[in-house]
């Protein structure tokens, strides 16, 4: 492994590869000035911090190479806190790469994956979650997403386990306090003040380990699987909802053999829809391939959109499948409702608008009634009743409601040391519970504070009970 | 079409899309700078010229989405001689589209391709020349089209075609001057000097027009193409070129049915390396569709490489190739040299070392001479022979010496303007002989000044002139 070496100063090309009007390539560290002072045809080493200078970009012969703005950004006031120099270049792939080059050969390195945020994280710029935000504002695949990331980026992640530090920091404090006095036993109301307290702490952290669902659907997105018997409907149902003819069509059974995955967003939610083969016997090899994969799929999938023929009689294969299904994130709908007899007269739909005649359920019957919670009529071929699906989808996706204000974990990374904290703080709440010597207690609790400087990255727990014993009077 | 009114405070995500550590967000016009101020958390109605100040991109609902660094460039001191505020955000796709649009709802217009670029022209800031190297700059594929971009970028261009003007003007000038007296003709000795000076610069255009075929080179690269009989190893050639197995090789006749591409860089210089099927008698339809493909890449390809099989007689088969082949732009390569009796003994060739051993043409003979200018012996199977090789494929790159300090036209544009330059131009030249009126002549040589300006963007002929005939003593 390539070793992050803090003395040395690093480049980076920082803007994404590809051909636009500018590219940056970026300098960090304690050379970084004198750096790009060589490569550069003006000097820049008396360059006010946050200025811009315009010149040339020289190659190791001393031949222009490209025009370009460099800006200089001075320790501790940059991102990383270490002297920083932007060289603005011209945004093609040859012509940046050779800016990059030519940085190293005046002896900047290469930097790693990371090192500009690690060196923020280093130099106290930034604490672990606003490092781990960095990626996530940038990878976001939906505005949830980014809000969710830019919070975090605010360090509001990291105020609330600060919270939650601070909280179990006083309850240490306070059995430390008592630790001089052993055969002095805490007050019963004190005892149950304690325990309440702890207890609260540990419904909070549970609470914020509960976000992690929501945040991972808002960072990966999420499956939605449709399957159900030969001929419901699955690549009409499909096709409608991509507006596009991707799967073929035709009324022959098992036209579908390939499983065809499709990214989709709805209300700026990414989900994956996955058109199946039918699950069914197989007639030959191919088939067979295709519903053992069509099986794999419906076990991963976040939601499973089950398809009904709503214009015949559930049979044997409709039953089969049911029985695969996990209920909770199953939305049955019952296709081809334009097949069926309206109780009231529809008026003639026109393609390809979709049609959301209120309450439809009510005008169209089933041949039969299924015992779901979540069920939906609709006409994939008419497009007749999708507004409804979605809403259902929607209903599914989230367990919580999100809301862009509320702070949301979205790294495991994080989940794991919530649940490890808080392993410690039960095991301290019922030690408490049981009289069990306070020393142990401390240390419990002290454990549990650890695991939550992990999210942050930084310990402040030993601040805080400085400035928490600080307060104590002498001799105490 | 989109109008490119220059009135409008334009925007556009001035970096490569994709994801990256920051992206740049450009406005430009006289409301840059108050819109930037309505989107950021701190004031920047002040910020000095070229200075960098660290936010907050706000939202509609004054919520941050970013945080991001401002850089505001004052007008005239810009690239555009606008107003110009560069937003640096977090390079992700999403984010970077969001504060994008967020300086649309704030005020400003989209811009259109180039436009940027083009205010940099209309404000002078660049000539026509300069705002196309940009582009090129951008797009460059290799160090040489990179460098000969950055030299038009500094202006080489223009200074030379400003040179061929400024000889022009004072001819016309002087023709112009000698107007007002008609009945004086040139003295025989002024009319050689003016017909020698013509056709200087006359010739000097035409070299300049004759760089345009290295210069498209330089841009575009050359294709190279492999032709030849069934077996004689032309995809056994491209693999020992590309380093890799890209072809399938088989003993069988017509293994390769598809044209095969691929991209290769030799000396800085990229290539377009094509393998055809043979061309022959087809058995079949898809061999017959191959064929016919192989000789369309042949009509098509800048320099094609004839494969023979040193082992065997030439056969009717290679000898219908020759017939087809210009060559001047062919490579003749003996291949297969492994299989004949070596002169002197050979070290055992190790692969993949590509062994060169020094005059291997006098070493190995093949069963037959043929007649072409650029022929090499090599060994496909073995590596032997590609660097003599690959020298030839750059001697026939090139028609000149490239070198990067020669100013070359890459753009046909140019190429155009400099030949109707110089059809005017040398009828002046003929007219002048001719002892035609020189009224004509002194129309044509505006004509040909006209020309040339167009290629700068500027008519500068005017400034020319007045500072020429401001030399002028007054009433002549």
């Amino acid at each position: 492994m390539q070793s992050y070496n803090q003395k040395d100063t690093i480049s980076a090309i920082s803007t994404p590869i590809g051909e636009g009007a500018i590219s940056i390539v970026r300098l960090s560290g304690k050379d970084a000035i004198s750096i790009a002072d060589t490569i550069f045809s003006k000097d820049i080493q008396n360059l006010k911090s946050k200025t811009a200078a315009l010149g040339n970009i020289l190659d190791t012969d001393k031949k222009a190479v490209d025009s370009a703005v460099l800006i200089v950004y001075r320790a501790p006031n940059s991102f990383t806190g270490e002297d920083i120099v932007e060289i603005q270049c011209h945004g093609g792939r040859l012509i940046t790469q050779k800016v990059f080059e030519i940085t190293l050969l005046a002896g900047a390195r290469a930097s790693l994956a990371g090192e500009f945020t690690m060196r923020a994280f280093l130099n106290k710029k930034i604490d672990l979650t606003q490092a781990e935000a960095i990626q996530d504002l940038i990878s976001a695949k939906n505005s949830l997403a980014m809000k969710a990331a830019k919070n975090q980026l605010e360090g509001h992640l990291s105020k609330k386990i600060k919270e939650f530090q601070k909280k179990i920091v006083e309850i240490v404090a306070f059995i430390e306090a008592n630790l001089d006095f052993p055969e002095e036993d805490l007050q019963d109301a004190s005892k149950n003040t304690l325990v309440e307290n702890l207890s609260q702490i540990s419904k909070d952290i549970q609470k914020l380990v509960d976000t992690f669902e929501d945040g991972k659907v808002l960072k990966e997105g999420l499956s939605l699987c449709i399957v159900g018997a030969v001929n419901v409907g699955k690549s009409s149902l499909m096709n409608a909802i991509l507006k596009k003819d991707r799967a073929i069509v035709t009324n022959i059974s098992g036209t579908t053999r390939d499983v065809l995955k499709e990214d989709l967003k709805l209300n700026e939610m990414l989900y994956q829809l996955i058109d199946t083969a039918g699950i069914r016997k197989a007639s030959n090899v191919i088939e067979k391939e295709g519903i053992k994969r069509s099986k794999k799929e419906l076990k991963d999938a976040d939601i499973t959109l089950l398809v009904l023929d709503s214009s015949r009689k559930l049979n044997e294969e409709d039953r089969q499948i049911f029985e695969k299904l996990d209920s909770k994130k199953t939305i049955a709908i019952w296709n081809k409702i334009d097949l069926l007899e309206p109780k009231v007269i529809e008026p003639t739909v026109v393609e390809p608008t979709v049609v959301e005649p209120k309450s439809l359920d009510s005008k169209v019957e089933t041949k039969e009634k299924i015992d779901f919670e979540n069920v939906v009529k609709i006409s994939a071929k008419k497009r007749e009743g999708l507004t409804a699906l979605y809403s259902m989808i929607e209903k599914l996706t989230f367990k919580s409601k999100i809301s862009t204000n509320e702070i949301i974990i979205t790294q495991k990374r994080h989940k794991i040391a919530l649940i490890d904290s808080l392993k410690y703080l039960d095991k301290a709440i019922n030690d408490l519970k049981n009289d069990i010597s306070h020393e142990f207690i401390a240390v419990d609790l002290k454990s549990s504070l650890l695991e939550l400087s992990k999210i942050i990255g930084f310990d402040i727990t030993e601040d805080i009970l400085t400035s928490i014993f600080s307060n104590f009077c002498i001799g105490k």
